[in-house]
């Protein structure tokens, strides 16, 4: 459960974003001439995410990792240390709130997912967890890799990819047959078909017509039951998938009504984690 | 309350991330020789935020404005309408979900700074209301137009710009006075000298030393209070501000303790505000 | 087969790095004082690609359309008229060599994936025709945009988004079974699980294992007609991909020995197309 | 010939547009906690390219150079090794396709441009051999490093610093004298003035006029001559260019007829070179 | 007296800026095979600024630190060294340029804030000294350095950060009093109510209305005595800044009226200083 | 001399920069909701640059041009009008001074290459006047275009295209002639060899080498004149052009000496001039 590390680019963008021209406070009191040391650790249990950037971070502005940072994707006890680096002072207090921060936000959806997927695999130990692309704007690259260290997968990444097939866009070819659309679809190669649907009876005219996969918008976990069970007559049966409200509260019902596999947006709005930072001088 | 736009090309970031090769699904179904309208309306009563970038958005995909945006800043009732645009089907596919997610989220963070503004001006009319820097990573420039639109302010922008000084800076300097620190910050001239504390005791020494801030760190009102009655025994008090854990809930308690600013990151956390999207065809 | 626009941030850097202070020669001769026109049209029968970037180009140099672009996957036959654009000389001459090149590598790779798909089809009229994501170093949106407007789809866009199983994987993993392997792959749910394979024997074993795809690397049409008859006794049978020197010479082949799918790289080595560019004055 | 190294910002491009979230296939294997080895080899003999970049690449995903790059410029035979690389498996995962795709466009026109070159050369060994800024849409600062490492040089980078003068420059000027459009030109002072003309004709017009570089287009070695004997009466001859449709099947005739200077496309239409990858796991 | 180190994206720009393919005259010479070192040293008297960047940028390409970079803030005199690198002639050749117009400009800058802040604090010890907005387009990031380099700190970083009142805001509100605005200003928590104003008579008025800093626009010293001794009667007198044609000519005349702020952006335009480079040859 | 037009990414960049979240005063006053105009003419004398870019940023933040901008290179007297636009009062502040601030460097630059150009012309009517390439960081783009509308041409825009040997490159070549040095320079096609030399006896043989312009670098006018009679002896004389310390002062004694090109930084260190701003309100 140890993700990609997120670019250069964004890291440099997240450090002059909160600092462009350095801390004035720092500069205003000289303290580029103390060295010190800066320390994270977990004020709550959490899933940890994001601590190999904040390191890389630290990298970035010249410090020295004297403690190399725990892995994401790691689970934490309160109180367990995360990263300890040191350096001219001035430069960790440009560290001190971006990596905070970061972690922090990270952290917050990397442990609402392992909550999610928790619930889930309790009741359903080979369920599929997803999250869905309605990440923060601007925090994609770094939702994505929250989702993987709390032990999900990503849902779509782009609908450049993958095919979903909405009512949306049915409603431009009202003439065209499930069956017809599904073929078009299939040029697409090696892609599943999914089709998103709004009750059961809609899922089974698509299970009919060969739909690989029938994500249920909104449903509560007794329809879907029905459409499980009225899957599971064909020799191939589709994927069916829960989404819409999902969340770790519902996701054993769910589990437990027959979806393979749960789709949810709700680790996003998850409150951050707490990191606990304490800086204290060195002598030089 | 109607704040800046955001950048083009974090607007192209945004599209270009969702769709990089267009909607698979659209072309594989050919819906680019067809027409239609997207229409976005608040599903939720919402301080709408966002709206004019969801516009530019439209515009960059070639689409054409039918109704143009509603105002961010603008506090809709649930079933109000926000935009309207219309033309080739493979484009509203592609804009659909970048422009409601973007507005989802800042209308959430914009009506959660609305609900602590009320909150606290409800008790002290002309009570400060400022959010921190702890916005989501990569989502800055979007998050600070969802303060404005709320009706608070940012708290500071960046470390650059604003003196704030924190015990992790005065771990550098024990024998530095009070007095010395504030001298030294003085040269950064203009600014207002800010110093956060943890007690009323602290706060106290730095008032005698001349602070003209007092960034009262996660106390109750109580203690607040305390700290704004020995301020006003000075010819020029100083501003009392109450930050950490400050929210909608406790908004009124701390208006009520004479606090003159509050500083939050709560609203960053909120739960996105529904946007309705519909969509439908139209004759060529 | 009208694919998607090309962002403005990679035409502005096309534009500018080919004149990144102006047209030397233009400007010496002091021609932004001259208006003219510049034509493009087809010099050679083509798949067309790229025109809609091109006059995007022109926009942005503040020209003038006058005839606006032939769709991208349009047919061209020699001679016939792509885009017509007028104004100052300089600019038009600013325009003329990024737009030709754009459009003549892009229509190059769309022409050679038609003619990979025709020759396909023309056997196997349901076949599907995928490019690899080896694109050329920088040009990826572009070359992509060339796959779609040439009738074939993208095979993979990345490798964060679908699974393919390569021997390069399973080499870490000698002691795990492929129906392990494949059941690992399955938690990233909607993915088909695709597995590449050097031969018949390796084949078999994993369409027994389960796996939705097989792609038989570089293996001669009639190992790969073996494949699918093996194949075709499963009640769900997986598709068979041909990949690795498939071209549009061979293509007939794969089609006829009963492959459900070609992934192809070579129309990306495919010729430019010849667009021809003619420039004449006009009176202001 | 050992050019310069490809900007890091393009390689996390190239690095990040293949797997902006990581390889799904290792990550869904849990191949993070292998160790293993990749290393690149010509499967034909080639003049390299690009492999500075790989190894750099390398180590941009925290991987050991366990044999550094060999020289972009080399002359490989089949077998050669080129780069070995060591660490995380996953890492090694997203390394490869870039890396060899890196490789193998660059050292296709690498080695295309050395045949040129050696063509060339074999009968005028002093003759200039210079490649075009018709590139890769994209690909601009990757293709200029194949042209250098093939031992010719780049026409015009771009039209902003050298002097160029097209048919399409004069049709705006048709009162104006070659005589006049030279002294133009001069004031862009120590460019040399580069006239493009399409016949023997019009060449021993703008050689009488002055040029210093007479770039003969689409003309056949036999018309060059003629120029080239023309050019030679004056004192101090022009050099007399070849453009238009020179490749390495002809570069001996036009450096036979006399051409001081050859100027192709053609080797940025040359099919990329094979690079062998074999990865294979370690003991941690 | 250390500032903050430039973006590396920054510093990449500007070598590649200069060199985007490498320098053309070391490659056609073949330098990339030899071996030699720069060395970097002040021709005049300076105060530094940009030599960790010069530093970084030799890294980045591939150069060996021989004598690191004396600091950004040092005053050095004429012949004091700055700098020693060694490695591949043509590396060395890409850098020379680059690094040394950087510290060139930047030091220029530097050094006249320098100078500006002696005249002023020789007689007013603890008078602020600012340096304005209005950076070379481009620059900001650099030129913001050499203020903070040279002792002086930067006025306003943005318009979105601080609050400052001009007159061409004044306009839109006629019928509002000088005490509405700053109530509305107040709303902006935290910072401080700036009010430029052009003569004596206006800055009594906002005296008055309670501004916190009189931002006196092109006042000789006399008038801004003036407006001192007036605010002095005040229990909170405002700070009087004297900005508009101020520079180290009549700093102190400036700082002798008693002005708390000095606000120039004559430091901006000041010469660079020369820096010298020497490069030779070494044994492999 | 009517010149390109700067880039949208970086017209953006000046914007964003200058106020990333909007104007806070404007906003503090709610001047969204009122209307006005912003008007910008020349306060000196001087030669007009980037007006078009100005207003090209006006378009980006929604405003209305009322009075399209005069051209850069126009010579303007004191209060002539440059450029008119109107909208929403906000908008107006946020492109005040990064227009004006562009307008007035760039103006700066322009107006001391004109001055340059005219001294040098009122001697040698057909003199070459070229600005090097140390250009101020992060401001190239710019700078260059200041050169064009001063009426002077970039010396070499980087050294990736152009040729220029320096005693820093012979160097490392000890045993090197001149002639074969500059035969290895004639391989880099169509570029004039350009040696830089320090004074007339290192001149004599660089021109018996061959070299097509001699650069002398901070050589006295008299000493430049005894190697123009020297070259002029020649069949092909070569240009000798003078740089290091030329500027509008003592352009005309280099053009009386006889140098056919003159080479200059100077106009890069020029004060900006001025150009007056006013705002008014407008009824909506």
């Amino acid at each position: 459960m140890n993700p990609y590390c997120l670019p250069d680019s964004l890291l440099e963008q997240l450090l002059h974003e909160d600092s462009p021209y350095g801390d004035a406070t720092s500069f205003a009191l000289g303290l580029g001439a103390h060295q010190g040391e800066l320390h994270f650790a977990a004020r709550q249990a959490m899933t940890l995410c994001a601590s190999e950037d904040a390191q890389r971070m630290a990298q970035m502005l010249g410090l020295h990792i004297d403690q190399p940072a725990r892995a994401s994707g790691a689970r934490l006890v309160a109180g367990e240390p995360i990263l300890t680096v040191s350096g001219a002072a001035d430069a960790l207090h440009r560290l001190w709130k971006p990596a905070q921060t970061l972690m922090e936000y990270l952290s917050g959806i990397a442990s609402a997912v392992s909550a999610l997927v928790d619930a889930a695999r309790a009741v359903s130990p080979d369920i599929g967890v997803a999250c869905t692309r309605k990440t923060f704007p601007g925090g994609k690259v770094a939702c994505i890799k929250a989702v993987l260290a709390g032990g999900a997968v990503p849902h779509r990444l782009s609908v450049s990819e993958t095919l979903l097939l909405f009512a949306e866009h049915r409603t431009f070819l009202p003439d065209a047959s499930p069956e017809a659309m599904l073929m078009a679809l299939r040029s697409w190669s090696e892609r599943k078909t999914v089709v998103e649907v709004a009750d059961p009876a809609e899922a089974r005219r698509w299970i009919d017509a060969g739909a690989e996969v029938i994500q249920l918008e909104k449903c509560p976990p007794a329809q879907l039951a029905e459409v499980v069970a009225y899957a599971r007559q064909r020799a191939a049966p589709p994927l069916i998938a829960a989404a819409g409200g999902v969340h770790a509260g519902n996701a054993a019902d769910y589990a437990r009504a027959g979806a393979g596999l749960l789709v949810s947006s709700a680790p996003y709005h998850a409150a951050p984690r707490d990191v606990a930072v304490s800086m204290r001088a060195r002598c030089a």
